[in-house]
């Protein structure tokens, strides 16, 4: 690694204990370098490779630029090779061809480019020379990467982890290939529905010196042209120090778009520039006067431009060459190629006041009913397999490092950590994640995701096999959510090892499918630990469709210690089941009404709070648009329910119950497509409720939104608390917007807001949080009340080009899809809330990994383990452990609460006082590179 | 001129007389230097550029090539532009560019280029860099010209002047600019709707080594492919001696398309060749079987293709890397880049004895009830313009060298004969005269002949000011045909220039709208010419719509010397009308059945032959495909009845006769939509037949096929014979094809044939035989009977495109066009007719100049004006006078007749026999350039 990283400023070298981290670093920023740091050896590119502007006119920055979707309407592969043109004209392999081509033609010529997962592709294919020429050219500023990520993240269904991840990834690549003239200086979310605080945040600990993007509420972008507002200073946490999270932020003029009659791509039909020019149909001034200073910027381009660059540049070139040939009759327009950052640099120069935003930009509205808040929902089994896929990588991350060279290649194979880090990069596209893509291209996310897996399951073979001295088959079983699992519904003598992602002890319930009635299991010192042996439910047998066959789980509570494993033997007993302990006390006390089977209470035993809650299920429907095009359809993107008021599923619930010394569960059943199980575990501070909804109805021909709502007893005014892509959280009021006079027309869709790891809502005494399993879309519609979209089956596109209505099948549920999920209920007193909530909702994220072996494990094995030394302070989470190059590792270290969630704001983890100490201030986020060495 | 034109290959230094020619002249063939001539200076172009091929295996040439029609969809310009890209995508300048660029990527990449009209243009724009770096890669033969015409013309509507013209602008651009390597080899006539033998004459004697097209009939296919009989020798001339017309011809293996599934252009869906191509789908041994040797050529391209080539040459270079790797595992399949030329070289190595084809490839069908022959008469306006446009530009060109450069600037301004030029060359292609383009685009084609004809007429008055002595303002009329004419409709006194671009004298009726009843003429040398005045038609009065107010046409017959013109002056009597001096005997005798108003026969008074004949209108009810895709419709290419006995319009016609020392006429009233005046001027030989349609009705939902019919008591034995592009007659048998057993499934459109300029019937004494004005379609469905199609509206479109009905409207006739023509007629013994026809068909294809000054001429105007020494004999026809550049003016020769019209088949040309003489055999045209200086 070079000195003139911009990725990683300084380093030193720790020292590296086997499976034990040392700190022993200078933190530097997130990724980020001073801003403006300009190396001797390229001193052309950067800001100093921007064209001169004319002082006196008007100048209009062109900036030539492609937007190149990781997988829409087409997948990834489909997009890099052009294939599947049927569907839709791109080839990203094309694009870059042409675009050197065609900067090679001219130096004036500029060209930024956004997505690396392709550019990246696109490199490896090319020859020594091809790739000289284009380092040339990225060294004299001709071209230019922006933002930079491996894709251009979503905003609203995202987890900040994945996409910090992602992130790095492209940067990383940009900056090895590259050095400092790769490196991106503004952030580009031109596409993104909506735009998140937290992203915000994250760009400005990256580095970035500004962030452009396109979409915003309509009604905001009017008050903004009005208020010549369309650029600010986001102030993008509330408990960072300024300027640590501010951010400069600029509204593009047309979306992401040329201007009327101006685009010149192959795609597009405007008329070309010949040779008498008539120029005056587009007045630029118009522009010009909704913003603050004498430049203007025009994005020359649109989704999978300049596949034939050179329509765009011949144009181009005649536009610039016509325009400012009138200068000498007058004109004061000066138009010229540029970049974001050139134009972003002419914008400091200009030395003005920006306003300051505080909020983010969510919900986005394109017009009165037509609000883009159903994606924060759509597709919620990919949503929740690239939550959980997330877990999987930091564990095989971690794993990998933990495992060293043998990791990647053991007894078991080859391994790698890299196709899950793709895989995992891609699917954080604003088109993926968020379920906004084709139906093909959201399976092929997943096949991506789970080929990922298969490669880290060699490789956490490997690095496990080795850390515990045994080289034992190890089994996967990734369906325990549906209760399938071949070995453990077969096997009579297993082992069952529990790796724990995070940096402190964790204790987690496990459930396997067995059809054994009683088991006996010892932990990893030869302790026996408390089973129960419990039926498994009708709902559940309902879903596996042939999957598994058990008729039973096994319940049993396990701890494992930081970045370790515990191992648990479990062996079925011949004889009948124990006589159940007797139940335990619990931290939380739930009542049902037993007329309807509802929920009716939630009490806290240990802060003696109680409050009234009951929870049912309904769907809204959704609209036909009424078979008018003038009238918006609930869509992958939209949400819009036909009528405010939902329709209730059942009012009551068939339950049954079950109690013994692990759970306790109701299992309610509200029609053959609804049923849920709500479980208290002994050892849990939180209450979860499992639903399970689908296949979603449409014999009717009505398309149905299904919600899960909360009623309480709390009084929450109007207001509840989303968090931002699962860190810090925001106040959300009815009908309100506070950066303008909101006019809301959708009394529902328009007061949904995504929620990507928790909502809450609260008054003086009670705060009921809810902890998802995976990105949602929820209100709160009435007071003391939360709703919270799970699952969508519409019958219609919502015309915002996807051109598919949502309506999820599979081989194995061709009647429609099927999903199950958790929601995790907790009750505090608000000033204590996050204590449960912060520590919860990361256990959710990084859950356990579970690998079975059959029979009894050789006594040589070693049954525990832990990364750690020490475990780290409650508020530090280890947010990343990763092998970076052969003898670097990786780490970021986060204070995991806000400022207002604590009393101590700054905590120093020190180890030998004169090796390392950090210093950590909430919410903010420090990477390291350690030099390791094994010992 | 270098000596290593091809163009003309030698030349000398003639004698110049002003407005004499003399001819001292090498003749050099029609533009060829010997076949494979290879200059020193360029080794590698031309047939050593090729690549070479593996003897023992199945040799695939593929021939990357773009297909850029010179109007269609799109005007000329737009194609060029890229602009209107919302009715098709297509821009040639980007195409161009492109394909540069990627050619310099690849050293083995090739590419042909067709379209000099659209290489000429973007040649323009390029600068001295660019420039050089074509002319190596033309050096080099990786850019080669094939066909090199300014347009691919048609060949069932062009006359070959224009052919030959268009052909000549092509050629001499690519010899001008690239010397030898710009030369093509071969003749590719890919797209046009069947191949008149007269192209591959012509082709032969220009010099091509071979001629690839890529539409025939079905059946005919299908018979080659089993006979292996794709490739064949064309003997394209009954007069010409062996090898002269000689033409190797091939038929490309599918249209000029790239095989199913591998079309890798931006507007194909193909997929692309990824990393694991799959070729085993398509099995090249199929196309082989089909051919004679071990090479198989494969367009690769199409329609505008290429504007991104690098698409295309991507997944070519990796098709031909992976299908040859496959050699080292026993496949026998060598595949390469190639042109048609290098493709010729190895089917010319193959040693192989070809078929011989002597008839033609009219009609051609693609399917049984699928007959292209509608667009032999589509658009019957636009193909009378093209050709007396062609007329036009003859005499300009002709005025351009016998005035001198004072043609080009003079009393009249800057004139020029290059935007007709270009204009008519335009008009020859395949989708222009053929009446087969969208409306606006026929449009734009008149706009281009119509400014061609602005700037000639500026040369003309130059001309005739600078050979007369006088500068009087000249007036052109542009629609005598319907008697419009401002100046002759008011001036009392004004005086008549005729000018004959004819290398013998003519003599040539004149009619003239006036107003006035009597009128006194006087020739050049003062001497009292004969006239008439009768009154306007009413079909005439009723077409002008507000455009004159003549009530009378002049009448007078007017001679003019040979190239040059002579003058009439015309003054207008007070008193009435002189007694009409008694009727002149005639050549012809008609009769008309007084019961019908019909003809009932015509008689050759020198001859003393009689045949019965009458003539009437019909209209085929126009197929409107039953509502359904799967019935082909009528459209502008197809011809297709919907029952094959056509409509009568009226069995009777109204009738007016008049009768002077002029002319006799019959004005015939058939309909308010069908009207005809059969005329016999004193001193012709033919019967005129004045024909005026429109607008076609259509209230009745159904479209209509007009046409005149003949049926006489001629003996035809189901033979007609029609002309192949004015030039030489073919035979034509009812339901019958000279190389394959027909199976007839159109009983009328599979009878139909092209008539460029004349058709006739015979049997052993009478010959009948019809010149028209333009070209038409036309049929002998009964012995005795020829019916030519005079005008088509119809309301479908017939899927082959153009994507509109063929239903002509227009300012002036928004009702729908109205069009008027005439039809020659004259009877003969079948061994003598040529003596009528021929010259005949020359006075209507090169017609006199008429235009006017008004008052009084200045005394020393000279009146008259010969640019010839000497009539040239009745045989040789003056097919050419051009200014070539500054001291070179060409000129053309042609022996206007067969071998089978004429008894001597060797003329010889002779002036002083030291300086020169020309030998000219039956059919041969002869080039010559003329070094001329002014004396």
């Amino acid at each position: 690694m070079s000195h003139d990283s911009w990725l990683f400023s300084k380093m030193a070298t720790p020292d590296y204990t086997p499976f034990v981290f040392l700190l022993l670093l200078f933190q530097s920023g997130v990724w980020g370098v001073p801003v403006c740091q300009t190396p001797q050896e390229s001193p052309t590119c950067g800001y100093k490779s921007c064209h001169a502007t004319k002082p006196g006119m008007l100048n209009v920055h062109l900036v030539p630029h492609t937007h190149d979707d990781v997988g829409w309407l087409k997948t990834v592969d489909q997009y890099f090779y052009g294939d599947r043109n049927d569907i839709q004209h791109a080839g990203v392999q094309y694009i870059l061809d042409s675009v050197v081509d065609q900067l090679l033609k001219n130096p004036d010529r500029r060209f930024i480019y956004v997505e690396t997962a392709f550019f990246y592709r696109w490199w490896k294919q090319q020859t020594d020379d091809m790739q000289n020429t284009v380092k040339q050219l990225v060294n004299e500023g001709r071209l230019e990467f922006v933002n930079g990520g491996w894709c251009m993240s979503d905003e609203a269904t995202t987890h900040y982890s994945a996409v910090i991840d992602q992130m790095t990834m492209g940067l990383r690549f940009l900056n090895d290939t590259f050095g400092h003239c790769g490196r991106p200086r503004v952030a580009w979310h031109i596409d993104p529905f909506g735009h998140a605080r937290e992203h915000a945040s994250m760009f400005a600990q990256m580095g970035y010196d500004g962030f452009f993007f396109g979409r915003l509420d309509y009604q905001d972008r009017n008050r903004r042209m009005v208020a010549r507002e369309q650029e600010m200073l986001w102030r993008a946490s509330e408990s960072l120090t300024p300027p640590m999270a501010d951010l400069f932020t600029g509204i593009l003029p047309n979306g992401y778009n040329p201007p009327e009659g101006f685009c010149w791509d192959q795609s597009c039909d405007d008329p070309p520039i010949r040779d008498d020019p008539d120029l005056e149909d587009y007045n630029v001034d118009d522009v010009a006067l909704v913003y603050k200073t004498n430049h203007i910027i025009m994005t020359m381009g649109s989704d999978f431009q300049y596949e034939n660059a050179n329509l765009w540049y011949k144009n181009l070139d005649k536009l610039i060459r016509y325009v400012n040939q009138m200068q000498s009759n007058g004109s004061e327009v000066n138009v010229l190629y540029s970049t974001p950052s050139c134009y972003l640099q002419e914008l400091h120069r200009a030395n003005l006041t920006w306003p300051l935003k505080g909020d983010d930009f969510f919900p986005y509205a394109d017009s009165a009913h037509d609000f883009w808040t159903g994606y924060f929902t759509s597709r919620p089994a990919l949503k929740r397999y690239e939550r959980i896929s997330n877990s999987y990588l930091q564990t095989c991350k971690q794993l990998e490092v933990l495992g060293g060279p043998i990791s990647r290649k053991g007894p078991f194979g080859a391994g790698d950590s890299e196709t899950l880090k793709k895989a995992m990069a891609v699917a954080q596209h604003h088109d993926a994640v968020s379920g906004t893509e084709k139906q093909h291209v959201a399976n092929d996310y997943a096949r991506k995701l789970a080929n990922g897996w298969a490669h880290c399951q060699v490789l956490v073979s490997n690095t496990l096999s080795s850390l515990s001295g045994s080289s034992a088959p190890r089994v996967y079983c990734e369906h325990l959510n549906i209760s399938v699992c071949p070995l453990t519904e077969t096997s009579k003598k297993f082992s069952v090892n529990v790796y724990n992602p995070l940096a402190r002890p964790v204790s987690w319930p496990v459930r396997l499918p067995v059809n054994g009635t009683a088991y006996s299991i010892s932990d990893a010192k030869g302790k026996a630990v408390d089973s129960q042996v419990v039926p498994v439910s009708q709902a559940t047998a309902a879903v596996r469709r042939g999957r598994g066959y058990a008729v039973n789980e096994l319940l049993f509570q396990v701890q494992a210690p930081p970045l370790g494993y515990s191992t648990y033997s479990v062996s079925l007993l011949q004889n009948g089941p124990p006589s159940p302990p007797s139940p335990l006390p619990r931290f939380l006390r739930v009542t049902f009404d037993p007329e309807t089977g509802l929920l009716s209470s939630l009490s806290n035993l240990e802060t003696q709070q109680t409050v009234k809650l009951s929870q049912n299920f309904y769907w809204y429907n959704a609209s036909d648009g009424n078979n008018s095009e003038s009238i918006q359809m609930s869509g992958a993107y939209i949400f819009r329910p036909n009528t405010s008021t939902p329709f209730i599923i059942s009012k009551t619930a068939k339950i049954e119950t079950l109690q013994n010394s692990v759970v306790q569960e109701v299992r309610q059943w509200f029609s053959p497509w609804v049923s849920q199980v709500v479980r208290l575990y002994t050892d849990s501070r939180a209450l979860e409720l499992e639903w399970t909804v689908g296949p979603v109805p449409i014999g009717d021909d009505l398309g149905k939104e299904v919600i899960s709502r909360l009623d309480s007893s709390i009084n929450s005014s109007g207001v509840f608390y989303t968090d931002s892509n699962g860190r810090e959280v925001l106040q959300r009021r009815k009908d309100y917007r506070p950066t303008w006079n909101l006019r809301q027309s959708e009394p529902i869709a328009g007061n949904y807001y995504p929620i990507n790891s928790r909502a809450y809502i609260k008054d003086d005494k009670d705060q009921l949080t809810v902890v998802t399993d995976r990105s949602q879309g929820g209100g709160s519609i009435q007071d003391g009340s939360l709703e919270i979209m799970l699952h969508r089956r519409l019958l219609y596109d919502d015309v915002r080009g996807v051109g598919e209505p949502l309506n999820e099948t599979s081989d194995i549920y061709p009647e429609g899809l099927v999903v199950r999920g958790r929601h995790l209920l907790s009750l505090s007193p608000p000033a204590t809330a996050a204590d449960t909530h912060r520590p919860l909702a990361q256990e959710v994220v990084l859950q356990p990994l579970i690998t079975f072996t059959d029979g009894e494990l050789h006594p040589s094995t070693r049954l525990e383990f832990s990364g750690l030394q020490a475990v780290l302070p409650p508020a530090v989470h280890l947010l990343t452990v990763s092998q970076w190059d052969q003898d670097t590792v990786l780490l970021r270290l986060e204070h995991q609460y806000q400022a207002s969630e604590i009393t101590h704001t700054l905590l120093s983890l020190g180890g030998d006082p004169s090796v390392w100490e950090v210093s950590l201030k909430p919410m903010e986020i420090r990477t390291f590179l350690l030099r390791v060495r094994q010992r």
